[in-house]
């Protein structure tokens, strides 16, 4: 397979395509499990030094990748056991989990999009506490523990003329979070992954990355908190399927100036979707938005 | 190139794939003609002839399309020049146009999917003014002919369990209109056409046309009254994509049984679309919404 | 209190108004029973003879009535136990509940209106099966008894210009259930009942119920299969709040002309509702939609 | 009349409940005009003096307000005339106009519940310019006086846990824009007053006003940059309805205590609004919309 960048938003597929990686070395481990009861496949990528990082093309960090082929269909209990999964997972990768605190959930991208909707999708199902808390003190929830949620859709820079980061940069220097958590559709590089991967990291949002490609990145360097990022692959972009089918047919023989002729700048803000993308985001949503709701144990 | 068949909406792509095409035999009659106003490019194809409908897989009947490459563009007066020409091409393909008429306005479409929006949203800018007229006579209106207006937005049958034909049948039935105009967002083969394109024909929807698929036809042969059909291509196959990639590598040399490998059932149920496909529909469906609005006069 | 006719859509409301009523003649018969569990308190009146449906000014049928003030409270769990209570009362009311059939959920009211945006969001919720055993057969699924399940948001007719009716009764003709479901919001008289009370009745809608006043009714008679409706208030009529604060002072002494001038045409088009009936709505709409869903045991 | 206090959010109803007013005393100066074409009256309430804000029971500053009946009205351009009048007012109260400018544009409000949606929605319809000028310069537009327009719709505390104004606050510190413009719907004492009348002010956004009650005020004081408030009333507390027939029928001789207790606590959280509030917030927004469109000459 001849050899050029594209792009995608999962380390898994990045580590997938590094040619000849002898695991653990290079500051890189990873740990997979499987859990019979959802099907799903959880894999722990640890990137611990600067050489792993570059052999892997993503930043230092964990990034803990769910499998979960079951999520793209239809459930009666909008898959709570994922939700279950995932919450699990969340409550081990948030730094300081057991203390009280003020957490902001970001959802990135443009509610008007379908397949970009996620984010703001799981916001509006989320059980928000900040400002009864600060109202009227703990005492309105009858728990020991109680996190100060809030939240925040900062839509896109098409229609509000900022950038993303700008916003959220604004908001957390007024409301004082202890801790972010952001949630994106992502682009992922193979269609078998879409809808079916949740991925959860520690280094945040880089530039680039999501269906609305973020200009800037939200990560703790940038935001001096600690920033963690779940993301669901919904599109995969265009110039990806036809290099995929480019590169299936060439071996070798075909240079890269022709593919690119082929990937024209027509395919350039094009993406692939699936026909159902408003179940499958609807369904998504609620399950991320419940993971979140019962790792807080908020409502 | 290799012979296949790839799925499109538009008249005008099937009639460029026809090989040699001696327009004018085969009851296949072309004019064309260039709006400087507007740039725009009007083509009207009409299918005079059984031999013409078999040479071009489509209907007998007239099937006119504006390019308009122009409509792709933000413009603060969303495109009115194009809703003018619009409304001059209803007003000579919609039958007895003189004659005051109750017309049914159907918008075919799934509303949570941005891409297959179109019909929808045209619905819900339109003049409604049949229960008007039916309550309180022309009088309501100072006009000297005075349509009734009513619309539909019938949804997908994956949401509400029935055919598309079996609600616009049974309201068709119940109230009695004279017209049907059905407006839907269509699969071109090409991304070179997406959004820019406007088809109009007398000769209703078919089977497996539009975003969605549609099932059953709707056609004058289906509802006893004449249907005419405006559709804008907004998807691509993700298949078709592909394919085309394939075919300009190809140069015979690779057989169809490969061909149909690359293209495999992932890629079935997806489509490509543009990023910024929630701005392209709200400014398209508006275009057209105003050109009916327009041709009505009824607002 | 000086007698004036208020618009309500509860039989409830209807019955207590009634000054002297001797239960149990007329033919109105009125059976009360408490639920500890969720605190509802289930009223059934039964109206069995013309006298008895001319006392009440409702139609002869059963009217049950849920009063759940829970369900005015956000809750984790979305009322699971209310749609459970609701599930069990649908099972009893409708016709042959243990055979196969084919059921139409009807969804009125007005998307774009928060407060009369109950039916359609009920709607959304739904699991759908008819067009999946119409193509695939029962085997689709693994149970024993499989309802054909589908559903209609007809909207308003200043919006499509067409009666519900007219709708509701071509799609009857083509799709031929066994029996209608409609869910509706309601206009009560009292505030003290708002988004508090669900009404299941074998009677239908009549005209002039619902909070955008229905001109024609849904019933047996006019569409020739059982309809049960359930309705939810979520306004009152301004008048009707005017008027009840005008009687608390009158005392008798004030006649009625000064009152009408009181409440004049500007009231006539205004509703009184709660400011966050969006949380209500989406919070009511879940538990009607679940009930629907565990009647049928459809998903 | 019996003395209460009722909430407006207008200058104007404020101005004519002042029993015994000699205008331009105290500070206050009121200048009327009548604009045949639109048949719309123009008050200019100036308030120059503390008595005159003391006596006014608003902040010292400038109220314009439009009356303009048509507007509750279709129109197939959608009251274009009034986003002519609208856009010549903003262009005088807006401080050093000529000048080019980074303006934000606020809309304030619940997009979920439809009275309240309207400043949601005219930030929907407004032209963004920010991001394209910052990318591209001013040659991206061909224009001689190119402002920055940026738009944020900062939701409901009930929804995202925080301040409206701690979300302006941040977004304004990272954004720093010159002039702040936030659009709200409002809450006025009469009936008469809904979905007619326009109010502007340099006065910004108090606390108490709007439909969701916002907490904290949006001022130059509190915010370091100008505020121009656009706002129209779509409400009437349910309260006020009440108390207003009530003080028809007391002529003094009823006594606050038993108005307190018709006006009672279930009315404390409800509001008046019209049947048709869908229609109507969508013609006010695009009327408003429109008016800072061409007040900014941007697109």
């Amino acid at each position: 397979m001849s050899v050029h960048s594209v792009r995608t938003d999962l380390a898994l597929e990045a580590h997938e395509n590094m040619e000849v990686v002898s695991e653990n070395t290079h500051g890189i481990t990873v740990d997979e499990s499987y859990h019979e009861n959802t099907e799903t496949r959880i894999t722990k990528v640890l990137v611990s030094t600067k050489n792993g990082a570059k052999a892997l093309c993503k930043p230092m960090g964990t990034y803990i990748t769910l499998e979960t082929p079951n999520m793209i269909e239809p459930d009666e209990n909008y898959h709570r056991e994922i939700s279950k999964e995932l919450a699990a997972q969340l409550k081990e990768i948030i730094p300081d989990f057991e203390k009280e605190q003020s957490i902001l959930v970001v959802g990135l991208g443009n509610r008007e999009v379908t397949a970009d909707a996620l984010g703001p999708d799981v916001i509006d199902n989320l059980c928000i506490t900040r400002h009864i808390v600060k109202a009227y003190g703990k005492a309105a929830y009858n728990k020991s523990r109680m996190h100060l949620i809030s939240s925040l859709a900062p839509g896109v820079m098409a229609k509000n003329g900022m950038e993303t980061a700008e916003i959220i940069k604004g908001v957390i220097e007024q409301t004082k979070p202890d801790l972010m958590i952001v949630i994106d559709a992502l682009a992922a590089r193979s269609i078998k992954r879409l809808n079916k991967t949740i991925q959860i990291t520690d280094t945040g949002i880089h530039p680039g990355s999501g269906v609305g490609n973020h200009r800037d990145g939200l990560t703790k360097e940038s935001l001096g908190i600690p920033v963690i990022a779940i993301g669901i692959p919904t599109v995969v972009d265009a110039e990806t399927i036809v290099r995929d089918a480019l590169s299936y047919m060439e071996e070798g023989e075909v240079d890269n100036s022709f593919q690119g002729k082929m990937v024209n700048s027509e395919l350039h803000n094009m993406y692939v979707t699936s026909k159902d993308i408003d179940e499958v985001i609807k369904r998504l949503s609620f399950t991320v938005s419940e993971a979140l709701n019962m790792a807080f144990d908020m409502c």
